[in-house]
């Protein structure tokens, strides 16, 4: 929707806009979902950043329900089910967006069907998880999965009062840092009375005799629950592409060029959850699906659709996030993916505070840096730490983006005042810290 | 005390360091004593980052009460006052730091030197204020000066109870951002219950009978108050080094080249309030007095001061601070100052919010940017707004250190989360409406 509403804005009625969904609802924000859980969104209607009205009011035909089932290059048609008649029918296009997104990992495991068992992709998946908290008031929650969704789910639950297990098959929860600093998110959720079980593989699931979920066998226990919680992670859903012909990466997205045109075919453009993108610090394509990311690609498609000019020059690797008060931020390269991409680096980790020492609101943070061997060029950067921490990440993902050295970071003018920030910004003390063990 | 450190660190037994003071205290946070009579902290201990024991146990001999009257280049000696036993004494050096610091302007008006006028620059000023207001019980403050002690003091005036008039000759508090910008401020402040009276210069001040100020009489109108807080600015305190023959420059501070060493002199180093800093946007020298700056130079001057090499090659003019829960932050050039160094520019104003919209933490916040014509090039950036807005300078900080484009900008992969950001950062929205204005 965030290419279909930009074409329009530039070009007006030189453009006929079709947007087909199958689903219920468009322009929705699925990363708001575990904040609409936990209660933070009083209301569903907050996750809608524009309603069908809105859009129809734009000169966009938005048709809900409606299931693109094949993509005919040839033609340059798509074959359409409609879900609310039943009936099907093709629609011809000159340019074609497609924005499919993403799909969760369900595990192929026995009585991964029983009831009780929710994804949280979707609108409606946070409203059965929603509905079941109302109906059935569970009193435990076994979330499978370390990693964005798992943790931010973890905390929905803990909020909700629920007693919370996090099984993941990982030896640390989130697997876009690296293990030293996923054992410090592990220490604090364990903190927070959530019972975290790292290097543990769900083996099935078991129901009771009304059909709903009971327990989660994992790492050969049993473990008692009320709910299940799938945060596994997401694949790009690119069957229908796949089969309409259109190229697919090894990273299992679509590929595009620049411009989020879908590679070798001029008139079909892609962006959001379902494509690649090239991550300029490890100079590889990667499947990175974010909110912030897919909103770029559809303003990028949006205009170039038009007839403008735009880009979507790639990524850092920058995400974040919080269980609670826990902020976790990263971006760049973990040490696993410098060494994949043959760098050799210095890894340094820091202790600081969010404010100085003295300011009531100071919080510990801790910060990992890493940089390469003899360009000192700054790899990589993660963060864990209490409220004020995560959004320092940005100094390094403009470093990283301006391929920076640790020791032209270390001497960046970043703001001070005892309310915001220790003399040395704890960006700075990693950075310098790295500029030493550079140096041996 | 940060050059003692850092060259006693490095150096060991091989330098012998004396550290004289005037005053009674050292390495102290002279930024924290704000929140320290706003009560947020409790102890005066806690603004210092080192005692003298420690200073005595890392080997440095901190002479404290004892002043430096006179520096004498030819023969390399100073010329010291013990305040304690009223005695001098000469000592000669083979380098000298020079950190002598600011003072706070105090204006030659009417009356300044009543009873109950007080500056915030020492711990000893901060113990008086907050005597003041334990004995005295006043019922009014008038703050003089709307820059960032001013505006600091009338929140601490505020949180301690007092009605509070902020009286300031500028046309808009915080004319370190532009007026435009300034408004905002002064609109946030009225809403707090501050008397925020702009174009109006002090012209006296007026005490009872006991000595103690019991108005001040500002743009022909008397303000009645209980006590008056001078936030009118500081001016690099180098009579002394002046007076001994070394370079000050148009800014008046002392003149260092990149390695904190004072132009001419090569035994002769200075750093804090009293040197002069490079700002790399304009590309002229300022006097920026600001803690974090200070703790640099200490850091690199005391790095060369023991034979090592270090560099602090200069600011983009980052600062911030905060009103109650109103965050205020700059960087970079504001219009007058992109005008007087010859830049043509754009400039867009952009309200946005700290995170998603519909979480329950979404605040407004505005931002400012400049941008160069024909290059793009971000020229500045100013932040309005409420809790989460101000450390977002720290992006347009780090673009300024790297020259970038507000194209480039537009596009860095900043960190998204809807606890942290909109879907669109702030600061890239701002960015992006620079780019629109440049395009025309």
């Amino acid at each position: 929707m965030s290419a279909a509403s930009t074409a329009k804005r530039r070009a007006g009625d030189a453009l006929d806009i079709v947007a087909l969904e199958r689903g219920g609802h468009a322009s929705y924000s699925a990363c708001g979902i575990p904040y609409w859980v936990a209660g933070d969104v009083g209301d569903v209607d907050d996750l809608v950043a524009r309603t069908p009205a809105q859009h129809a009011e734009n000169g966009i035909d938005l048709r809900l329900g409606h299931e693109v089932t094949a993509i005919d290059l040839d033609r340059g048609e798509v074959e359409v089910a409609d879900g609310g008649s039943g009936s099907g029918y093709r629609i011809g296009f000159d340019r074609l967006m497609i924005a499919t997104g993403a799909v969760p990992i369900r595990p192929d495991l026995p009585g991964v069907d029983a009831q009780g068992i929710f994804g949280v992709q979707t609108l409606d998946d946070g409203a059965q998880v929603i509905e079941t908290l109302a109906s059935r008031k569970p009193r435990r929650a076994v979330v499978v999965g370390g990693g964005y969704i798992g943790v931010e789910m973890a905390e929905a639950m803990v909020r909700r009062g629920l007693e919370v297990v996090v099984v993941d098959q990982a030896a640390e929860p989130m697997t876009t840092l690296d293990p030293d600093m996923g054992r410090l998110v592990h220490a604090s959720m364990e903190q927070m009375g959530i019972d975290v079980r790292s290097s543990t593989p769900v083996e099935g699931f078991d129901a009771g005799p009304d059909g709903w979920v009971r327990s989660v066998v994992a790492g050969g226990a049993e473990i008692a629950t009320d709910v299940v919680v799938l945060g596994i992670g997401v694949r790009p859903n690119v069957e229908l592409a796949d089969a309409g012909g259109l190229p697919v990466g090894d990273a299992g997205g679509l590929q595009v060029d620049l411009r989020m045109g879908v590679k070798g075919h001029p008139n079909i453009w892609a962006g959001g959850d379902c494509v690649e993108t090239f991550n300029l610090v490890s100079q590889r394509w990667v499947h990175v699906p974010l909110g912030t990311h897919a909103n770029k690609h559809g303003r990028v498609a949006g205009t170039n659709i038009a007839g403008g000019y735009a880009t979507f020059p790639g990524v850092v690797g920058t995400a974040m996030t919080k269980v609670c008060d826990l902020e976790i931020a990263r971006t760049g390269l973990r040490e696993s993916d410098a060494r994949v991409a043959g760098f050799e680096f210095e890894s340094v980790t820091i202790e600081s505070r969010t404010r100085a020492g003295y300011f009531p609101q100071s919080r510990p943070m801790t910060v990992k840096m890493l940089a390469e061997r003899g360009t000192g060029r700054l790899l990589g950067a993660q963060i864990v730490g209490r409220e004020g921490s995560a959004k320092r990440i940005d100094v390094c993902a403009v470093a990283l983006w301006n391929r920076m050295t640790v020791a032209d970071l270390m001497d960046v003018d970043l703001g001070y005042a005892p309310p915001f920030s220790p003399v040395w910004d704890p960006v700075l003390v990693a950075a310098r810290a790295a500029v030493s063990a550079l140096q041996g």
